[in-house]
């Protein structure tokens, strides 16, 4: 018998859990783990659980859709393998770690492919195994780029598509093909730094902590919902040059964990922010 | 109608979710926030509840305990002001930390009474208007000093006593007297420099980072239950007199940090270990 | 024979380190402690020593000019007690910490006063016998409002002013009387949620960490050199208010790092950037 | 002209900043950074230096011999590539991350090859084009094994053996081979939870943190001089297995650290502790 999530989402009210763990306790299914949010300023519900002993997921399903209000968002997932696409410019660090992971099958998912526009990191890619296209931006207007990556990405039907280090700006009607299925590590502690050349600007600010963020991409550059941020310490010795050789370890670490979180459905977005069941 | 807090503790089983928040929902008692969890090796259940709307408080237990196993440990706690006496030393960081919070009504009790076995922290005390008993060691056997300290916490009854940087070792007959009701700051990060002495051991290890550990105080030295514990980096620079110093700062913070998960009843003991939904 | 901090900063040249360990080398001082920084986008040196065996400082102070370029900015200073003068609004909890720390003699500096815009943290300071003046803004403009607070600090003429959470505006006409004298708290994460409100801002972007910076004030708001940063991490469960509360441990914590590199000479300023020797 | 390390180690006296920046000065060679450490209880000067503009560097290292004590470490380094060779068992993260540093040239050293006690990581050797030799401890005595070993450490002459997750106990005469050569990662905050199955202490104790310490290896297992560590966070819901997990991302980490810190000759080891100019 499967080892379920169940993931739920709605508007609160009295009862909910009520409704949920009556579901679970008629078919004497056990909750391994709970995690619970109430939202009071958008008055809304975000329920996680992690069950075991279900012999039949729809059913499973159809009695907690059931029992609670009928706008629930609902979802009993048995944990299937997720898929990934990566997109990627020149830098090597955050898809060294994904790749990594996903050869050792500790990632949470399958990576499906790798488009960069650039060919640097086709190499790497290929030692792994994993296919790399090159898409490039040269010589191509906006719309012409967009239009050929978005071919490799419907050519490769993924969960999320990763920017691990993509450093081309997507238009909005881009982003529009993919709502909240765009995970991003942008290098900078948002809403600090927005936009290009975060580390200089950290330098030329003096600021004594950098950060990186891992967030979902909307259509308002780096504003998407904030799923994980970290940071370490700099110093006056840390030129703009030194911090983004810093900063490369956090990006690493930051995107691993936003990916971790999400890949193991423990994220919620709900108006532009995240509810995190770490 | 009152804001509650309900804890509960029992063996784990089928339906114990279901049971406490099938009453709730009854009731029309809506639940602000729901923390929950299940130690799998010891196969035991533990929740927090916050929930409002509550009408009468000893009709809601009665119903709680109805509808959970006859073994289950339930509390449903109108968060009244709880009370603390406090033990120290000459060291003047924890103590005067938490005559700070209790002044500004900030540390979620009432700190009754202060005794030391030196005599030095009686002017703070005063200057806060809080009690100071000195009641020194010298030239007393250990059984006559802990009988003398005894009768003073006896004639302070409190629901917590909090040794911030009480330097004199407790018998297992004293500490028995108040099982999980002693809350202790030890200034290393445990289980590492068990003892006396733990920077000057710190010092002598060459460690990069030092810590402090906030437990409850069983009759095993430095043994008992770990609440909270934190870490700042040190280097060849610190000398064990530095490391003191620069420890001060997490001591205070630490112990600061375990009255406030203690205090809200956030901490569930069992087995010599802490369930801590913070 | 005194202990001595000598700090040094001048535009940076072959020969400047072995020009003032000549002197000391010459008079057979002994170099404890010696911290160098060149910043090569400046082209400018920064050096602290701390030294011992000094006999004579008016000597040593005149040979370590006479060794090093014209221009050299050179201090020796026998560490005498620095003193602060401190301005709080209602907030307790950096006054408090500053009180607790100065009556116990470990500050680094002498607490003078403390002037308020509210009369609320009066009764703190007269329990520490530290003169409190309750300088009103209300029913004032502005420049009537700076020339009170401008009298009461021109009456207490202290090495640096302190704003420990001191929530009113200053212009710039009064900023200038007291350049890189006066340092703040500001509970964020410079340069995110520069100005009102930032644990508001904080908590309608959704982050995952909060910070607090501590800087000197210059002119122009929220922008001098900053001195020191401290982040906590914060989630969903968090509303705005509650991490305000959060985020007052590290103001608490930030203000008392700040202050204490300050006060011991490990902090330069250089174009609106710190050399932070820790 | 080469950019140039310098490292000194001595007996601490008066003079020997003023003698060595003398020489530098005396042949107009910049410093452009310096890290001077005095321990005064072992009354012992460390010193590193980054300098330029160096026409003869064996006339430099002369120099600076004749002006420092006879007894004097001096090491004038033209920062050339280092080697390494690396010892594994079966997992897999560490030595990724070096492979992964070591292929895109930012390690700071050449990896001359891996062993393992195991044959499970000779595949991600050969993707990087990294010779990777199986040498099994199974059927074989101790000394039997650490002959073989020793062999192919002596056949791929190396500056620094890292032991990446290598769960053999080397006896202490293979390490008296390697003298301040080996550096280990340990799966805990050393000194807490020395030896085997540190997670399963860790989770056994309750405890709130755990940690990864880099070191040198001597003859006292775990006991060697401390390069770095670092925590994360954990709490009841980690068991054993989850904390095995979550201490990989700072076991990787933490590796990462100490050898950058090493290659780049940032650490001086004296009696048994570490000075680190980070």
């Amino acid at each position: 018998m499967a080892n379920l999530v169940i993931v739920i989402q709605c508007k609160d009210q009295v009862g909910l859990v009520a409704g949920n763990s009556g579901v679970l306790a008629r078919s004497k299914i056990n909750i391994i783990s709970m995690r619970e949010h109430v939202d009071a300023v958008e008055n809304r519900f975000f329920t996680r659980l992690e069950v075991e002993g279900v012999a039949d997921v729809s059913q499973l399903e159809k009695e907690l859709r059931e029992a609670l209000p009928s706008d629930a968002d609902v979802t009993v997932n048995p944990t299937p393998e997720k898929k990934i696409f990566v997109l990627v410019t020149k830098e090597f660090h955050c898809l060294s770690d994904i790749l990594v992971r996903n050869h050792f099958g500790t990632l949470g998912a399958k990576v499906l492919g790798v488009a960069g526009n650039h060919a640097h990191l086709g190499d790497i890619c290929r030692r792994f195994d994993i296919p790399f296209t090159h898409v490039s931006h040269e010589g191509k207007s906006k719309p012409e780029f967009e239009k050929e990556l978005l071919a490799v990405l419907k050519a490769n039907p993924a969960d999320y598509i990763v920017l691990a280090k993509f450093m081309r700006i997507l238009s909005s009607e881009f982003i529009r093909h993919f709502p909240m299925k765009m995970i991003n590590i942008h290098h900078s502690f948002l809403p600090a730094f927005i936009g290009s050349s975060p580390y200089q600007q950290a330098f030329d600010r003096g600021v004594k902590l950098i950060g990186a963020t891992g967030h979902f991409v909307t259509d308002d550059l780096d504003q998407g919902p904030i799923i994980a941020q970290q940071i370490i310490p700099v110093n006056h010795t840390h030129t703009a040059s030194a911090m983004m050789k810093a900063g490369r370890e956090i990006e690493t670490a930051v995107l691993a964990k936003a990916l971790n979180l999400v890949l193991r459905d423990k994220v919620f977005v709900y108006k532009n922010k995240t509810v995190v069941f770490e």
